[in-house]
Parts: C-alpha cells; structure tokens; sequence
C-alpha cells in the first residue's frame, strides 16, 4: 500500500529522538536526552488558581470555539512585553498565538516553501524545524554554528549562490548546542541579509533563559520587515498547553491566518485563557528569575563535572541560557558507539546525527541540563566520563568506573 | 513581495465564513451564521470538578511535554466506545488524538496528496475540509450528495475516470446541509470503493448527537481498510480544548505520527488529560441526550417556522442529527443577494458558495439552529421568510414584515 502515501511525507526523516527517548523512558536509566523543562519549577498552584477564576467569571466563553489569530487579551500582553523587555513594537495584529512554536514552523512552510526551495538551516540546527521543513520538500543548505554564531562567510555562500527563501536561525542558547550569536555576529548577518529577498525565521523559546552575560539585540529589530520572530510558553510557564505565537507583518501574518485556519482551526482556547490569566495574576519575571537560577546552576554543575570527569581532549560549550550543552568527540568516535555503551551504563543522551540535514555517524552529542537534578547530573556525568575514557583507551580512576557498568579497564 | 509566498497558499480560498461572521458579530443581528455548539449546555461545573481533581492528584504530570500519539487512557476510552457504541474493534495503537478534526483533516492532505492528486468531495461539503486539502495542491471531483446519501452514479464515474486518492465523506448530518447517508446508500458506496485504490476519509463530529431516525453503519465497519475516520470531542463535551482524533490502520498510523509530530509535536496535554478525567468521572450518555433533546427541539422549532414563513416553493432538508439545515432556493435567485438584503434586516446565515470547490452564486444556503434558542429562532425565520417573500415579490403578511426592516411590500 506504499504507493498511496505522498512523496512528502516519505522525505520526512523518523524521529530519531522519539526512538531514543523510548529508550530512556527506562526509570533506571540517568537521562539527558530529553528536552523538557524542570517540571519541579511548574507553577502549579498558581495556574490551578487561574483556572478556578476563569470559572467562576466565565466558565461558559472559556469553552467554546474561538478565532483563528488567537485570544486577544493575550496577544496584547505579548506585544507589551515586547515593549517592555527588548523596546520592540509589535501590534497585537501583527501576533499570531500558535500550538506552540512547532506549528509556527509548519505554517511557515506551508505559506513559504514550494518544493525545492533552499532553506538555510543552523548546522546543528533544531531538529523539529528540519523535520517541519522537510514535510514541504525543502532544499536545505547547511550553515555552521559555533559559539560566536553562524558562520557569516558561509552563509554568504549560500546567499549569493543561490536563491535562500528562509534562514531558519535560533540565536538565543540554540538547541541542540546552547550556543548564542554574539552582537557583532548578528550584525554581520543582517547587513547579509539586506541584500537578499530572503526571510530570516528568529526562533527564539529560551531566549528568556539568559542566566550569565548580556541580551544581545533581535533579528526582528535590526532586520524588522525580513524577520518573522517566534516565541513560546512552553519554557516559561508550561509546556503541555502547547502556546506558542509568531510574529509577522501584515502581508505574510494574512498568509499564515489562512494557513492557520486550514491547519487546527485555532490554537485551544481554554489553554490560551489559562496561561493568559495565569500571567495577569502573577510575577513572571520572579517566576523566570526562579528558572533561570536553577538551569544557571545545573549548568554549572554539569560543567564542572564534565571538567571533572570527561577525557581532555572532549569539546564542550558553555551555554549562557536555555537548557542544553554540547559536546565534540574526538574525530572518529561517533556518537552513536558511546551511546550504545552508554546505556549499557544506564546514562542516555542524544546523539548529534538528526540535528544535520546530511551527516551521519557524527561525533557530536547534545545533553540536557534542565530536567535532571544537580546529584544526579553529577552521577550521570561520572558514569558518562567513564564510559569515554575506556572508549577512548585512557586510564579510569577508581571512583569513576561506574558499578552499574561492567566493563573491564584496558 | 508576493512572490515570495508558496504556490499553495495562493490556491488555498480566502475564509467567506470568517468574514461573514465578522457581520454576525453585530449583537443586534440574529445569526444562523455560526457553526457553534449551544454555549449552555457545557458541562462548566463537571469541567471545573475534573481540572481541581487533576491539579490535585498530579499536578506536575498535566503540565510537561507529552507524546505525539496523545494520552494513552483518552486513547483506550475512545476505544471502548468505538466497542460498545458501533461493536467496531480499535486498538488504542491506531487512534491517534489530534488538535481538532480541523488538524486530522491537514495530517491526511500531508500524509496522501501530492500536487495535482484526485480527492472526491461532497457538493455540498465541509468548508474546512476544502481548505485543508487545497493546501495540498488537490484536484477536486465533487460529487453531489442529497437526502439519500451521495450519488452513486457520479461516484462511479469519478472512481473510474479517475485515480482517486481520498474520498471525503461525512455520512452524519453533515456539515453544511445536514444530510445523512441512509443503510443502502452506504452498502452501495462500499461496494464501489471496494475495486478501488482509494482512502475513505468518514468524517463524524456529529454522530452522536442524532435525535431521530436509528444509526447507519459506520464505513469503517463496511470497509475497515480502506476507511480512516475522524471524530471529535468539540460537539459532545466542549471545542475550546481543541481535541478530536483519528482512526487508521497501522501502516497509515505510522506516517500520520511523523506528520502529526512535524506540525505541532502533540496536541495540548491539559486539556486531553482534563477530558479524560471529566468523561471519567461523569455519565457522557446522559450529557449527549441532553444535547440531543435539545437540538432536536431547535431543529424542530425551525423546521416549522420555516414551514409557516418562506415561500413554498424554497427547499429545505429535514436533518435527522446534527447543528445543520440546508435551504434551496428558486432557480435564479443566488444566496448572496438573499444575504445583503437579509443582513440590512439584522438576519444571518451562511451563503452556500463557500462549501463547492467550483460554484459560485450558488442558491443554497446553511442554517444553524444549535446555537440560537427557540424564541429566537422564531423571530429569525420569519424575519428571513419576510426577505425572501419581498425578493421573489410575494405577498408578505403583515406580521412577517420584519419591523426592524424597511423595505415596502411590493
């Protein structure tokens, strides 16, 4: 029955983190390979407090059926922290709620992308916008990243060789790799991008997450009418009401709306209302403040443990926000043998492989600092330090062979 | 910059309904416009209950990131009432929890149709399905349905002129004509399908809410598959929360996850567990006779005003479920010009343009009559029944002359 499928859908690669994470649903197993947020840090009490509210004053509205762009009340209050946190005028108008950032991807490329079209990604780049992408044929043309940001010579490259549609970018704490563009790097990229048609896609859900050094300016203030910027609740208050929202000028934001209303009719409305009186009862920002000391101080403990315990010759960045870290192998070990050892030793992560468009066997892996408390990232990163250092033949303290592991020193 | 937009979004037709209901949204205007459930009959305080009973017992759970299948306990309660409803067998595994029937109809057009691909559609048809597969690039054969069910003769010729991919029906009081499919119209149908290669698409958000007549065989029973159905939590509990699902054999299921992931990673986790714990903990049976009660008396209510005050020569369908009722009206007379006069008389309704895929100036047009009560209703009919007489220069009774309105008896 095969024939009857697109030939979109087939291009789409599996989900390889899916099939990891199945893996790590293992209760025994010391896991980085997730994605999510501390759940211990969700304001539980705060949103059940919202919802009781919203039923008592409104208990009928908040059930029914709502318009496509999204809950008003909540696209105001976007548009004025915009105005608040980085001076950025957004008309609510010009704000779309979407079922988290993810689906502000796919209607991305629904509107955008015909197939074939190049598409710049982020090499490692976010893995749900590669896959997005791919439903709609996309031509992908690799850009590397390291921790001053995108490299501009390349991306230049792609941009006068050929004709780049979107430049899907995420400057802030990127996932997989944590790292930022740096000021100057952003600089670079949007006196690039002036001379192009292309659009530049600011994918930005940690943004919030900064826990050392400076904001650095957004895309879509240096590069206002080519930039459409996405953002999302999921880091900040929840992540299971799947909120998200993106911003546009007029002429595409009409584009997407109709995108949108093919694609769900609206983001749920119940949830939009939730978050939104969740917002106005309470202190965001000393709730992030709350989140970004626990992720700035799982990170350091990650850090210090990889330091620690991690064969020299490792790579590691030190991301300034967000949730996740990024490791370099020694050329020739891939990732994919630690991992299969690794979870012999009850320690799982992800490795780099579905974060390219074109490599396989990589040696690269991405590690999750933001869900995993600080003694157990510890344990984990020991038992990790151990399995690279007999992988890499070099001598094992004592303490560092973990007991769950049998495997013998060389 | 419009040439910057994806061929497809270009084909995708602008929302009529939206715009229309923008008017409807003028408080003096009684609306047959919407398309909403009856706001009164939400379960508010039931809804309220199971979310206070979830923050409760597991607070943190409902607000973390989830699967892309949806929550298993949904999953198999949809099971079980695909078991003791209809006696048809479906494993958890192959229903597949959704943003919406809205979003299941996007996941099909991704999953099957490639650019210029076959996809027969009831004229009239769902809106929201014509736009979900224009996304795709579909070429559309509409086939006429009546109160029989569809013409088989055309579905005949299109299944053998044609390769057919997807064949939409909503076989229940469909949307917009509130129509149904009777035993023998589907036994025929099956019967075509069967030396076919194509999908059937059953479409049934409302099913459930039937107040006269006995049941039909589900197509997922007559042709398990070849049929991928859809339903919907949006009729029977509440659409704020945006969830529905769908039902398709293995193979089939296995790309719909990887479309579902790459549009929105999985929909809202808040709400599917908040439903779940209300259907739980209520008797839904109970909930849906009260809804069915309730409509039918609407529906009844119109059905005669409509009997009292239109000309005798308009048509209209007598639904046996559902929130839809269908006018026809003389030869000549297109449902545009009905709905200018009409809105100038503070009435509503839905012209029929949008629900073909190649008609315009159509002279049909939609009904709702589960949105409005019955005193309303009254008052609307025989406003509207006044525009239709003094259009087609028919003596008005002097109580049909809508006061509000001030056009002169001709």
């Amino acid at each position: 029955m095969g024939n009857i499928f697109s030939d979109r859908i087939s291009d789409v690669p599996r989900s390889f983190i899916r099939d990891i994470l199945k893996l790590a649903l293992d209760q025994s197993i010391i896991s980085f390979a997730g994605g999510m947020p501390n759940r211990d840090l969700f304001p539980v009490k705060e949103i059940n407090a919202a919802t009781n509210k919203l039923f008592a004053e409104c208990g009928k509205d908040i059930l029914q059926y709502s318009t496509s762009e999204g809950y008003r009340d909540l696209r105001e209050w976007i548009s004025a922290r915009y105005k608040a946190r980085k001076n950025i005028d957004v008309p609510p108008d010009n704000i779309l709620i979407t079922s988290g950032s993810q689906q502000g991807l796919d209607l991305l490329g629904k509107t955008f992308v015909n197939e074939g079209d190049d598409v710049v990604m982020e090499e490692p780049g976010y893995l749900g916008a590669i896959q997005a992408f791919s439903v709609y044929k996309t031509r992908f043309h690799p850009v590397p990243v390291d921790e001053a940001g995108i490299d501009t010579a390349r991306l230049e490259q792609a941009l006068s060789g050929y004709r780049i549609k979107l430049f899907y970018s995420a400057p802030n704490f990127q996932n997989p790799s944590g790292i930022s563009y740096s000021g100057e790097n952003r600089a670079r990229v949007a006196r690039l991008m002036e001379k192009t048609d292309t659009m530049l896609i600011e994918d930005d859900p940690y943004g919030e997450l900064r826990f050392m050094g400076s904001d650095k300016p957004s895309f879509y203030r240096l590069l206002p009418h080519k930039t459409v910027m996405l953002g999302s609740f999921s880091k900040i208050v929840a992540p299971s009401f799947r909120i998200g929202w993106l911003v546009a000028e007029d002429e595409v934001m009409e584009k997407l709306a109709i995108a949108k209303q093919a694609s769900d009719l609206h983001t749920n409305y119940f949830g939009q209302r939730v978050i939104f009186q969740y917002l106005k009862d309470n202190d965001i920002d000393a709730h992030i403040e709350k989140i970004r000391r626990a992720y700035g101080s799982q990170r350091d403990t990650m850090v210090s443990s990889i330091k620690e315990h991690f064969p020299g010759e490792i790579k590691y960045t030190r991301p300034e926000g967000g949730m996740f870290l990024w490791i370099t192998l020694p050329e020739g070990l891939p990732a994919m043998e630690v991992f299969r050892r690794a979870i012999e030793c009850k320690v799982a992560f992800v490795p780099g492989d579905p974060f390219y468009v074109n490599k396989k066997d990589v040696n690269t892996l991405r590690l999750n600092y933001s869900s995993v408390d600080e003694e157990t990232i510890r344990t984990g990163i020991k038992r990790l330090g151990g399995v690279l250092k007999q992988l890499l033949g070099q001598k094992i303290k004592k303490s560092e062979i973990p007991s769950i592991c049998n495997f013998k020193k060389k």
